[in-house]
């Protein structure tokens, strides 16, 4: 357990075909542990930004509105195809992730390929999706990229592997900010069943069927 | 597996402090679902509607606005407890839950509590979130209120318990209409570990410490 705060402030990145979950997953955990977190969405810009799956959610501030935070959280979703090759965005997030006394950099899924793309990860291990792991990896050779892990910690850097394994990573992150007793009662609370193993990837030897 | 479709057109309920995952989890799920399913989320009117954990979905449309759907499903969240004494609202939701042919009554957590202040659970077993069982229980004595389940489904009437419950029932529910291969590949996509059977629930005789 690091430094307990009052609260710590959760900065999520939203952009256009963001993945749903990944980003409330681990919101969800975050705001059920006892108001200890802050947590804003940042979006292109204030309002609206469309998921990958249909739903929008509402992006509290713009990038450029955004303040210092103590945790990045970026996730997954095919629109971080795109993100990569937008150089505006990866020196916005290069330089936001890096003010301050230095936050939690952390993704979910392949929102690793965006850190590793800002170079927000070189010298450091890291995960991503299993389905798109090559993809990820190829935004950076900086970067010891783990293939079988549920998430990766090192430092204030973690990264998760696909989707649901955002939720396993935020409850991990709550552990080591405010203990495993807190941790135990959000997931309790979530009547999930929190796989608390980082090393127990249970996706990293299948395959999709091609028809997929 | 019932009749197969080539969408499945499924509404989501929205209102003040609804869930978020919920709502996220489930739609994540049928999202992922190789476009089987059209969701509309549907709340008091179009536009922002807040969940308890802070963040906004964007509603679709307004719930008066709200066409014939195959799938219904109704999310918990605290704003369920007022939710229930808004007779304009549950009687909206006993008609539009009724019409065509009948859509599948869906909950996840104290959504159950929802569809039985609304009749819409009479004469049929169902569940719901195990730290607020009492409460929805309390909505009506016309259910056969089951406390030990990850979800109940009885025909076109599926709840389930709380909040990561929704996913698992998500997932059954995906199977059911287009067989469990299709619900297999959902949950590898999402590297879920997907519990299947609606009988083991974890914690239907845990207790939240009391300063939760």
């Amino acid at each position: 357990m690091r430094t307990r705060k009052d609260a710590w402030r959760l900065g999520v990145v939203l952009f256009e075909d963001f993945e749903l979950l990944d980003v409330c997953g681990p919101v969800e955990m975050f705001a059920l542990a006892e108001r200890r977190f802050d947590i804003s969405l940042i979006g292109p810009q204030a309002g609206p930004v469309r998921s990958a799956q249909g739903p929008s959610l509402m992006a509290d501030l713009g990038y450029g509105e955004a303040g210092t935070v103590d945790i990045v959280l970026v996730p997954g979703g095919i629109g971080t195809r795109r993100l990569v090759e937008d150089e505006g965005f990866i020196g916005w997030l290069a330089g936001w992730a890096s003010r301050g006394e230095g936050p939690y950099v952390t993704s979910v899924c392949t929102g690793a390929g965006v850190l590793a793309r800002a170079g927000l990860l070189n010298g450091y291990p890291a995960t991503s999706n299993k389905f798109a792991f090559d993809w990820a990896r190829s935004q950076s050779d900086q970067v010891q990229w783990v293939r079988s892990a549920r998430w990766v910690a090192n430092g204030r850097r973690w990264t998760s592997s696909g989707i649901s394994a955002g939720i396993d990573m935020a409850l991990a992150l709550i552990a080591e900010l405010y203990g495993d007793e807190m941790a135990s009662r959000v997931a309790t609370a979530a009547e999930y069943v929190w796989n608390r193993d980082p090393t127990v990837d249970p996706f990293a030897g299948v395959t999709l069927a091609a028809d997929h």
